[in-house]
């Protein structure tokens, strides 16, 4: 019996399958061997008692023999600190980790969260085709500074952390345009990243959870 | 001697000042009574050897005795982490304050950053006119959620954590909007947390910083 469940969806649309964000802590258990149980629950309507656990009514939620985390950040902190491999257990070890984490979730994916919405959510929207040149360009310069903090190393703090498991999973949710692409460090990086075997058993998994549960086709 | 140094900037413009991010670990440190060193650097142009301390130009920077982390939320992690009056140490308040504190990085901040970005830095734009209604809609109804997550607790866990002092910073730098005001619970909770002797001063702090080195008035 695995002490740890992962709260998720049963099912979303497809432009969100393998991007939903129990992607993150679902990987973290895979580069620890930590087995999970999955809880699946629908997506639209949401159940009521559902926002008792995840304010925002989001998913992961994770239950770790009792303790209840929301938040991937967190899920994925919490996580880390059980250990070393995915967060230095030395002092400067631990707090660039801890720098580059949030930095993923609060330097990074904000600009990822407007960019969806301009070219998904409201992508027919006027205000959305005004805005976005602007968008991209400051995006791009604030990856351009990451491409330099990043330098030759294959990892954001020298070695692999939970760290690079946000800001992979967040560079990889920037849809057709060429933010990744276009600066090679950057998508070296990202492919690193999403070539371990945690990224590719996680991200299957929520994709056979999916397919479990895809609706019945309206003939 | 302290043997904490906090980066903040010299002196920035008028309607930045008492919102710089230093604020938070400026108060942190209040409400633990450590004594810390400024660090105070230039606004513009930014000095070229910041960027290796931190990534995108930013204040704050933290060292710690040599330890070194940047981003807000690291920080004040990091500072949390010494005292359990900053964060509970049994394990499900331990849980549920990294879930505040990343909540309050990664699910309301990112909608202040567009707040701002639309009433200050790109206000005259024909976009962002267009996109206001809908932000202040979508943020609203996330703040709804808050209020009822917040129930009638004072504080988000319960006690007072760093989690509040994430979410107070952010709350409060939503301009003249009627987010706050609005919901008379949210204001309620802003308040009690900026009336703190530990906020209060911190604030007091970053603003006699900014006198001091006010640049000459041009006559």
């Amino acid at each position: 019996m695995s002490n740890l469940t992962i709260t998720a969806f049963k099912w979303v649309p497809d432009f969100a399958q393998g991007y939903v964000r129990d992607l993150r802590p679902r990987w973290a258990c895979e580069e620890l061997s930590l087995a999970y149980e999955e809880r699946l629950i629908d997506v639209d309507p949401r159940p009521e008692s559902h926002f008792a656990e995840q304010p925002w009514g989001q998913v992961p939620v994770l239950d770790d023999n009792g303790i209840k985390l929301f938040e991937s950040g967190a899920i994925l902190l919490h996580l880390a600190e059980k250990d070393e491999r995915l967060m230095p257990r030395d002092a400067q070890g631990r707090a660039s980790t801890l720098s580059w984490l949030f930095a993923a979730f609060n330097s990074i994916e904000p600009m990822v969260f407007e960019l969806n919405e301009i070219d998904i959510f409201s992508k027919d929207e006027e205000w959305a085709k005004l805005r976005r040149t602007g968008l991209l360009d400051f995006f791009g310069q604030r990856l351009d500074r990451l491409v330099d903090a990043l330098g030759d190393k294959p990892y954001l703090t020298g070695t692999f952390s939970v760290a690079d498991i946000a800001m992979a999973t967040t560079l990889r949710d920037t849809g057709d345009t060429d933010l990744i692409p276009g600066r090679p460090a950057l998508a070296a990086y990202v492919e690193r990243c999403l070539a371990r075997p945690g990224f590719r058993k996680a991200h299957a998994d929520q994709l056979a959870a999916f397919a479990r549960n895809a609706p019945e086709p309206v003939s």
